[in-house]
């Protein structure tokens, strides 16, 4: 006999570690992790983390241990070019790095070592008693014959052979070969002195003397990426030659007039860039991968470890259904499905920004001061590419918009509604009733693998009838929720999912928060959700107790409302009326059933 | 020969604490630090934070240690009184605890307990290796003839006797005696289970069978107080009569109809209030007292912890200035000044807020439903002050406003400047020019014992000849300034104090970040002070970009600028324009020319 998993997870970077911790979040799972290192990374490496990224770190509970280690943020962007006299290089405009228009609580992206963020992480899984075994190897899997346990999986540590057993497996052990390489850099992190004034903030230098890219990493210091040469072979012979004398003097070539002195060397590499996105993302519905095992591409957008920790999200929640049999199996045909549309987005998008960052200021058509280069112009577009909130999934068995051969298909999109299904909630700030904070309504459940579903209940003197009877409904014994609802006792630390792991009810009322009686709303089905009733009275200036802003950025109706069921990873899954009678809770009903039986 | 300090404080409680903490972050003094009691507050006591306090704190690098526990945060009150029908409890009105007009970063009050505080701050001085001596008395001093440390204190503790010498002797020990009483309240901390609907905010409820107060102090645990009788004599009997249990069916009776059921209890106290304000705090110019025993009053308005630690901000940076010869002695004498004038505008308020508090409901004319009690009239209107940012020094030999006597008098209180001499400096988001971070102005220099010189350098096409005119004035052989600044490098440990350990300079712009070139404004004088430069460019709404949004609030001309000379504690001192030629220099030197000879 050997031993057994929920889950077995190979590779212990920052994807492998996100999926234990969210993992964990979901349930009390058996999780297995393992990495061929024997150490945990302790500097250098992966380090940008983008808005939604902080987001999904922030409703983990981790932003705050993230945000102590005083992280770099990189509000603007700097671009320089050679200087029109032919001498040294000058700065041809700035961009901020997610211009206000991109809806985002945090307008930097944060600039944190792959070291510190598995060491979070690491410290995040303890609490579940979940250690990484290192060194250890995956060799090899095979599927056997064991409905609870089907994949087995064959380990090599110093201790010797080993076999498991688990439901499923998740490859997270990074590239698997040496892709076609296109460009070489160099990277080093550490201290410098220089008279360089954007040094704090990113910059891109395109010189006559070759590329560079600068990243504030916060506490004074610096990163420093220097574009070593161009090539279309793997050039072994290039990574023993080069020395980290010969990039600094490349850089203060690149750099001049301005001079860059080290005064810290944290840490120094070189790599190649490739270019690779998998052509299946699972085997058999039991082993999957994720990151860099599924995509890579360059460093220079800060995407990288992103996509991996979204992956994992992906894929932990669907995992969590499965396994407390909320959702049919089918759910997770739409991890590849999903997760391979968003990296294609991405190595569309990296190609081109990868290409033009590479090319020699000469190739591309210099232009008048004030002007547009292509690459000023491709960095401002895809400010919102890169912070994150433009992945859209589209509709499909989860996202649903107008959906065919549904029973209460009238009651889905109702009109005006601006949520859309397959893309991210949006942020949005409201007062919570019963302690009357302010607070930010999508990270007001925290990541538990559960939907949410949102009442917009309108206006507390207009809806009580509807109200009323999606209660009731929601309550009856055909309802969906209620057969998976549990019947327990409200507490401060089951608030987040009184009656379920799989979905839980928030309701937000278009009224100042003193207009809420509490005792009139948390009521009947929605008695257990009491810490989940807010009032949407906070102004887009700020001001308190004036109604109707996130109604209006949703398109919610403020008299009447209506539902957002939001998937438990943040995207919306569809939007639905708020109606008297009992289409509400039959479109709710429909919508989950689906999901239930089978997702397609 | 006896041991000698720089400073002997008497109690480790939060004022003493908060003296240490802030000393040490002036220079490397020698401090001793002792407490009659062997261990440090574990629960109960204290736990308000006000607003300005938390800025306080914020300042000294704290708020995050606080924020770490989870406190309460009260944003709303509701005051309930007696049903009109007769029986039981209504609530009448909702207040914002800081209403939008106060001019603070967090609208709310903090409740944290005194352990928690004294637990911070217990970790903050051991960094200086600073520890408690404890259990220690302190049993008397007397002032003997030694230029260096003419104070010497005698100590009792389980060791034996000792005498120490001090330079300064601080007495934080705490309330000497029973005061007069004039209400006796008992407490209870803990979890508890009720229908009450505002148990999440804080409450004051006037019953016909008594008077209570509610207090939420975060991750599910509430504070609630209740009067238990009024008595003009200390009731010794009362003290052993009353049981915990007794205070809890008090309680569950004036919130009837609403239940009250304590699931767990942290602690439970009872105490007298009385009232009293020192005459004096200050012995000789050496000795000094500060907190509770200068000043007691009723714990109703969360004020006391605060009013301590402001004592002890106070007396640190005057301290610090002393030693290092900036200052003059007698700038000493302001402080008790300065903190017994806030003291009693307390002591004021104390007296209304806690005789109405107390009064009988039948005692108070029934207002009809809608309109205000008295005691909600004096909690709307008293906001600003029970916040902190009310509290005004006035002028005097720090806080100039129209100084008489003065030769450059036509230079300060520029025409339109609302900055108040004597009033603290208002909350400003600002963008640092350096790493294009947005920042909070008033905090951005560390509380660390240094005037912050902030010129308001207007816009940068329109200064260039007025700031050279100053910067090589300041650099003057001629200049106090520069007599008390050494020839250092600026780096990144140094930047908030790169020539002074008792003055600093911040440069902000009335300008577009990108306008203000960093390697342009930051030279001569100003050179050190590289990351001190800002960008007024944030707009109300939080827009980026659009310049004037502090300088309207403070009213300093947009093109020309002005000078606002703040004091360590970040009160106003005052305010000048700015010129070409010699005038603004010359009005710098001679308001520290006064500081440095008489403080009068």
């Amino acid at each position: 006999m050997s031993d057994t998993f929920d889950i077995v997870i190979i590779g212990a970077g920052p994807v492998g570690l996100t999926l234990a911790a969210a993992i964990r979040r979901t349930g009390p799972y058996t999780i297995k992790i393992i990495d061929t290192k024997p150490d945990p990374t302790l500097c250098g490496r992966a380090s940008g983390v983008q808005g939604r990224t902080l987001d999904f770190l922030e409703n983990m509970g981790l932003k705050s241990h993230i945000m102590t280690c005083e992280p770099g943020k990189v509000f603007e962007v700097a671009f320089w070019n050679p200087s029109e006299d032919g001498e040294g290089i000058r700065r041809t405009s700035n961009a901020y790095s997610y211009p206000d228009f991109i809806d985002t609580r945090y307008h930097h992206s944060t600039i944190i070592h792959q070291g510190h963020i598995e060491r979070i992480l690491l410290e995040d899984i303890a609490k579940s008693s979940i250690k990484v075994d290192r060194p250890c190897t995956f060799s090899d899997f095979r599927m056997v014959d064991d409905n609870a346990y089907p994949v087995q999986a064959d380990l090599k540590s110093p201790e010797g052979n080993t076999t498991v057993r688990a439901k499923y497996l998740f490859g997270a052990d990074g590239a698997r070969s040496l892709d076609p390489v296109t460009f070489v850099w160099s990277v080093i992190d550490g201290v410098v002195k220089t008279d360089f004034p954007d040094i704090g903030i990113k910059c891109t230098i395109h010189s006559k003397s070759g590329s560079s890219m600068i990243i504030p990493e916060g506490r004074n210091r610096t990163r420093i990426y220097v574009q070593l040469q161009r090539t279309t072979d793997p050039n072994e012979e290039l990574w023993s030659k080069y020395k980290q004398e010969d990039t600094q003097k490349l850089a203060n070539k690149i750099f001049s007039p301005y001079k860059i002195e080290w005064e810290e060397v944290d840490w120094w590499s070189m790599y190649p860039i490739g270019q690779r996105l998998a052509e299946h993302y699972t085997d058999r519905h039991r082993v999957f991968i994720g990151g860099d095992a599924c995509h890579t591409h360059s460093p220079k957008a800060g995407q990288g470890m992103n996509y991996g920790m979204f992956d994992a999200q992906n894929f932990a929640w669907k995992f969590h259904q499965l396994q407390n049999g909320f959702a049919a199996p089918s759910l997770l045909d739409t991890y590849e499905q999903e997760r391979r549309k968003a990296a294609n987005q991405l190595l569309d998008f990296d190609i081109r920004y990868a290409r033009l960052f590479s090319s020699r200021p000469e190739a591309e058509k210099e232009k008048s001061k004030g002007e547009e280069t292509e690459f000023m112009k491709l960095h401002r577009t895809a400010a919102s590419f890169t912070s994150g909130y433009e992945v859209n999934y589209g509709t499909n068995g989860l996202n649903w918009s107008q959906p065919a051969g549904v029973v209460n298909s009238k009651a889905f999109d109702p009109t005006g509604v601006k949520l859309v299904p397959g893309r991210t909630f949006p942020t949005c700030s409201v007062t919570r009733v019963i302690d009357a904070h302010p607070c930010e309504l999508d990270l007001e459940v925290p990541f538990n693998g559960a939907w949410r579903i949102y009442i917009f209940a309108g206006d507390v003197a207009a809806t009580g009838s509807a109200m009323a009877d999606l209660e009731s409904r929601l309550a009856a014994p055909a309802s969906f929720l209620r057969k998976h609802a549990k019947d327990t006792t409200l507490t401060w630390e089951n608030r987040h999912g009184p009656q379920s792991s799989c979905f839980t009810f928030s309701l937000v009322y278009c009224n100042k928060r003193s207009a809420v009686e509490l005792n009139d709303v948390a009521r009947g089905f929605f008695a257990p959700y009491r810490f989940h009733i807010y009032a949407d009275d906070i102004s887009a200036s700020g001001e308190r107790g004036v109604p109707g802003r996130i109604y209006e950025k949703m398109g919610f109706d403020k008299v009447k409302g209506g539902v957002a069921i939001v998937r438990p990873d943040n995207f919306v899954a569809c939007c639905l009326s708020l109606e008297d009678g009992a289409v509400t809770a039959d479109a709710i009903n429909e919508y989950f059933q689906n999901v239930g039986s089978t997702v397609s």
